[in-house]
């Protein structure tokens, strides 16, 4: 009677309770943690994760998931089956001494970067760089190999399994077509645009009154999570108790604010996961890109939709009521959410923009991996792909170009391409979801249920049971479809 | 070259990763987390548990103990592994079986009180606690074989070690002499004292506002901890990151704000042990008695003398500037923090009649645990001893007598005596450092660093290195002497 399967539920379960003690303590670093606490707190950390790692890695498990084979299960327990060998799989490829060696690497890559970046010191930086490089590529091999793919496609599986370079190329292929010609049109469009800026002070008090209405408007189940104050916003936890953060600029309302609904998104994914399943890797969010298509569906098809910046708009009159309220007209608001200017930071991208960033990034990291380039091909690559896609040149820029980002710094190559799936699968749910949902009506009417129940039934309470071009596939009718983001854009933009 | 002491103390260091892991998400869960997160959280923190209580119990630690007895060892690291040892008996002196079968009568004797205490409902309640009771009577056996002292001597071991109910008894039979006495001559001296009690509104930010600062005062170091809320206020967290909880009452800032210089006792202790030793027993704060010792140094010795009233009084009238200042005035706060007046509830007592509460549950658990009484016997004797030391009766008022503590529901009997060991340790602490520290004068000076360098010095310092009997001899030339208690008491309220 499924004594295996049984036997591997238990291990796993065990398994993430030592996983939310990591999440929970992890967020507490990050949000609460007075730095004195950290030399301890790494330390706890750092042997917890061993102790997960042995879990994980522990040689019955093969056993069970050989044996399980003869049991008969029901298409939820092969899912589940299915999301476990992957997960065993990936946390045994790897050689114990490469998996401490790249993390050694990184930690010292990523903490002298701190210290780097605002120096511009690209020398110092890349000598770093060069052994993460290196034991990334080295794991690259390892994951091909095993996987039967390329080397960077093999990465890609760790953050988006099941997608190759191949189809992300076609992707970008496209976009490339019609990106450049779009953000030229749209600042040209937006060049006579008048509007307020923010330029008071809005108090902190005030813009987390308003961030905690919001994340109620958006559905975000206090009595299962949190909002708090961290240096880098992010969306940790588990899914009974999700901790969300955003940093306030006192000086600046904006970006906090929409932080929030992008944080939001995520979070209503995780407290939306399959109850019944929790603990089990099938249970678990699908994958990155599903993960950001969630807080960019929150952020920029939802947020950023006229019916919503209406909504908003007489919530910040009401929260900042010691500010100027016509910087939160309707109009102005609108106008301040979808300005388009090319910079040379991601994390500061609009919407429009934000594609050639991540484009930019794919190409450099696909040929690092594949060793058709090295680490130090890097800036150079970097200056002309601004060039090519932003028009703005990095020679000699490091801070503001290939050193911006925290992710190479710890070797998490594979991973930049998420971004904008996400955004592209959030275009193709929108546009599913107008087949037989009203969506402006349901966000003039404040029941914004209909729009979550859609959500929920599609996405979130699939965990992983559906590899993800099946999920998509089953949500939306096909599989991922660029041509429903550049709809969205030219509408919103251009429209 | 100390190589069974090394792994000892590699062994004793990766038990502390995962308490330390144990106690921030402990401090989570009471001070953080919504409701929602509870039932995870509780698995995941059952899980680390029997983790925490595996690598406890593991026979490798009886070996490397038996086998370091050969090594030459420095006193410290003689002290350290006497400490380890004491650790590993606790761990281990219980059957398996025993422990879990308290643990699961614990949880629902105290998840039941919580309905029970305000239906006032002993019958229901007396049900669970005789399971709990008789669990703890088979402990206390099994405890006192092995350390060949009484039952209930063996379980004080837990929490005092060294402790004997025979010098409780001579301790407890001294105060009886004269408390009753100065009890009630203090509230004739009382009666006719004039003052005005908190009657407006105390803002919980006004209040933070004044707990920080007066913790700053203390010497609290906010790098190294934090101040948050909870429903009970505690301090918890590690060495490196104490977390203390207070919790505010807007109608009353009493309570809150010398609640804050209790935990500021405790924090400072932890804060202050020894750093070459964390993580090891030996660098563990004493005992509870002694830990208490230390909440008490704060909150009575130096908190409610006249000359820390004194700083604390502007203090109040700049932090409640919205509040009338005569309630501030350092006369009439010194009235309120001095007032005695017998009540039920131990947790509201004040500094004088606490000891009777603490006396009559000591004798209640002391002769249960020995089996001299029954569970049956509790009401009643509940009754005659607060008639006798407060003159008040609970016939039929269980909620407000035999059924008003924590302790007793998960079987924690043999803690009660630590709370008026600690207020006699720290009247004794008091005089010696007067001997050679002009505390009034500190205080006065706002620079209270010689009293906290004598705590330093004698206590913190000293972390576990030495027994609690020879801990108090070193500090202040003699064992426990509860004159000093006395002397405290007749001076401040009647001198």
């Amino acid at each position: 009677m499924h004594n295996n399967y049984n036997k591997l539920k238990q291990h796993f379960l065990k398994i993430d309770h030592f996983r939310h003690l990591s999440a929970i303590t992890g967020w507490d670093q990050a949000a609460m943690m007075p730095s004195g606490g950290n030399d301890a707190r790494s330390a706890a950390m750092a042997e917890l994760s061993t102790h997960i790692h042995q879990l994980s890695t522990q040689p019955v498990i093969a056993e069970l998931l050989d044996n399980v084979a003869n049991e008969s299960l029901s298409n939820e327990q092969q899912a589940s089956v299915r999301e476990m060998a992957r997960t065993y799989k990936l946390s045994t490829v790897l050689p114990e001494a490469l998996v401490k060696a790249k993390s050694l690497a990184g930690s010292k890559c990523e903490h002298a970067w701190r210290g780097q970046r605002p120096e511009n010191d690209w020398n110092g930086f890349s000598k770093n760089l060069k052994s993460v490089v290196e034991l990334t590529q080295e794991e690259a091999q390892i994951r091909s190999e095993s996987l039967g793919v390329s080397p960077y496609d093999a990465m890609l599986d760790i953050y988006e399994p099941g997608t190759t370079s191949e189809s992300l190329d076609s992707i970008f292929n496209n976009v490339k077509g019609w990106l450049p010609g779009l953000i030229q049109d749209v600042q040209d469009k937006q060049k006579s645009e008048v509007y307020k800026k923010p330029s008071e002070t809005y108090s902190i008090e005030d813009q987390n009154a308003l961030g905690k209405e919001v994340m109620d408007l958006l559905g975000f189940d206090l009595n299962h999570g949190r909002l708090d104050i961290s240096s880098h916003p992010f969306c940790g936890g588990v899914p009974s108790d999700v901790r969300i953060t955003t940093r306030y600029d006192e000086q600046d309302f904006v970006q906090s604010l929409m932080g929030i609904v992008h944080e939001t998104g995520h979070a209503r994914y995780e407290q939306g996961l399959p109850k019944h399943l929790a603990g089990l890797p099938v249970g678990e969010a699908r994958s990155m890109g599903i993960h950001e298509s969630q807080s960019l569906f929150f952020e920029m098809q939802l947020g950023r939709s006229d019916a919503f910046i209406h909504k908003l708009s007489p919530l910040a009159v009401k929260h900042f009521s010691h500010n100027d309220p016509a910087i939160f007209a309707a109009d102005n608001l609108q106008k301040i959410y979808t300005r388009v200017q090319p910079g040379f930071i991601r994390v500061d991208a609009d919407e429009v923009t934000y594609p050639a960033h991540v484009m930019l990034r794919y190409e450099i990291e696909r040929d690092l991996i594949n060793q058709k380039i090295t680490y130090q091909d890097i800036p150079d690559l970097w200056d002309i792909g601004m060039k090519k896609y932003l028009n703005l040149s990095t020679k000699g820029n490091y801070k503001d170009g290939c050193m911006q980002d925290i992710h190479w710094t710890d070797g998490s190559m594979g991973y930049f391409p998420s971004y904008t799936l996400g955004a592209m699968y959030a275009a193709q749910q929108m546009a599913t979801m107008k087949q037989t949902v009203d969506v402006d009506s349901a966000i003039e009417s404040n029941d914004l249920s209909p729009i979550f129940n859609w959500l929920s039934e599609n996405i979130w309470q699939k965990g992983s049971l559906l590899a993800t071009d099946e999920l998509v596939k089953q949500a939306t009718g096909e599989t991922l479809n660029p041509s429903h983001f550049k709809a969205h854009l030219f509408k919103r933009y251009l429209g």
